[in-house]
């Protein structure tokens, strides 16, 4: 009984949907812990960021998929935690979103991060969000055996210690990445504000009209930024996000916002 | 000419699509300020976040409506952004959003706004941007003449006053919401966290099968945020918005990334 009371309640999420390998990877990693529900978007969404479908109803199906009962929602990662604490799980200890097929770091990269999205979307709702994310190019990797039981051997030691110790205070999510490699350690360390260059690739369809996909090239990664972690060290990237940090500079602007008033006070004379 | 040189490059964009009147207040607020190139998405796509749009391609349209050149994208205010800076009007100097139909108050809200995730996108390529929005229920509201010339003067002077002193220092986004009354008067304030309780509306469809509406009622407003300064105090909130914050608590998570590594050293073992 007491191992019962004792158990963390899970909601396991992701951006790229119900097959992505990064998804049972999550699950298989934590299953000990406690009791996991799993609840998915129908198709992958990834880059929605923390978009929300405001404009159209959500329906949510229910099937089996390698033996696990999961609840597939047609919308966002955000859609998704939304629905599934208030009609699925109810009220949880805690919501890991992940793992991502690719790594979720800079600022540039969580901050349209469907995985990032669904923790920060938990955030909101008062529950401790987890990001997970790998360094890797393609989901084939992840079946590279001693790769895939590092990582959860990671994931399953920082749920672990969330469980024993609790979640950091003051901090709303974990955004935690994996690097394309063996590894046991983690790194605290801040965002960088860039990894990729924006790109625009012009084509044109076969009606000869023009048409564009967004591209990036990989930047040079920065020491001391989370980019640099996985990238060049190899290490597991911790990152702390806190969005009541969002606006913290005020001071900054106000000279600039008294100096608004002061044109305001001359325009009404 | 030097006219012509201090000339602000802006471009002008929403989340609304190209009928909202929001878009043209906006417009007409800023024009004499310096060059304005309005861009926006083809269809309505609020609560976009910071959603990019990886998987299908752009396309580029471009039309005239009040008599102004407008291009349209069939994106995300994000992909907006990206696409316009990158191929329609190069570098500008500061990127316009909204005037969104609807305040985007609270961490909660601004997470999810395309108004607000336009300007961060912006933030992101090294240009300021200026979300603004405005706390009526309904477009037909700013159909009312002394409401929309105030909100056209606060507009008016808060970007002269941009292109007079420059953009606050270490800030990405000010994030601007007038209120459903007339002022003149700014306030610097931060973000609440929520604005709205997290509802579901559940239905049942003509066949017999339930659906889910994602659904918020307005939280009680507290003191010192910027849901009460549009809300309570009537003022216009302008909120400082610095993306480099978002993982500034890093020492908040030290002692917990140094209890993961003593775990993972005793695994190894």
């Amino acid at each position: 009984m007491q191992d019962k009371v004792l158990a963390m309640k899970m909601l396991v999420t992701n951006d790229d949907g119900p097959f992505s390998l990064g998804l049972w990877l999550l699950y298989e990693a934590v299953k000990d812990l406690g009791e996991v529900c799993v609840v998915a978007p129908e198709t992958p969404k990834s880059a929605s960021g923390l978009g929300l479908t405001l404009h159209k109803p959500l329906r949510v199906n229910r099937l089996e998929i390698n033996g696990v009962k999961v609840y597939l929602i047609n919308g966002t990662p955000s859609d998704i935690v939304y629905v599934a604490l208030n009609v699925i799980t109810g009220p949880v200890d805690i919501v890991l979103s992940g793992i991502n097929i690719g790594d979720n770091t800079s600022a540039q990269v969580i901050l349209s991060s469907g995985t990032v999205g669904a923790a920060l979307q938990a955030a909101l709702a008062g529950i401790p969000g987890i990001a997970f994310s790998v360094a890797v190019d393609s989901p084939e990797k992840l079946e590279e055996k001693e790769l895939s039981e590092s990582i959860k051997r990671g994931v399953h030691v920082l749920v672990e210690s969330v469980k024993e110790k609790g979640f950091p205070e003051n901090i709303d999510v974990l955004n935690v990445n994996f690097p394309n490699a063996l590894t046991n350690e983690f790194k605290a360390v801040p965002l960088a504000k860039l990894r990729y260059s924006n790109i625009i690739v012009k084509r044109t369809d076969p009606r000869g009209l023009h048409y564009y996909w967004l591209y990036g090239q990989p930047l040079k990664p920065e020491p001391g930024t989370d980019v640099y972690t996985i990238l060049v060290e190899k290490k597991i990237a911790v990152t702390p996000i806190s969005i009541q940090y969002l606006a913290k500079p005020l001071d900054a602007i106000k000279g600039f916002v008294a100096h608004l008033n002061s044109k305001m006070a001359k325009l009404k004379r």
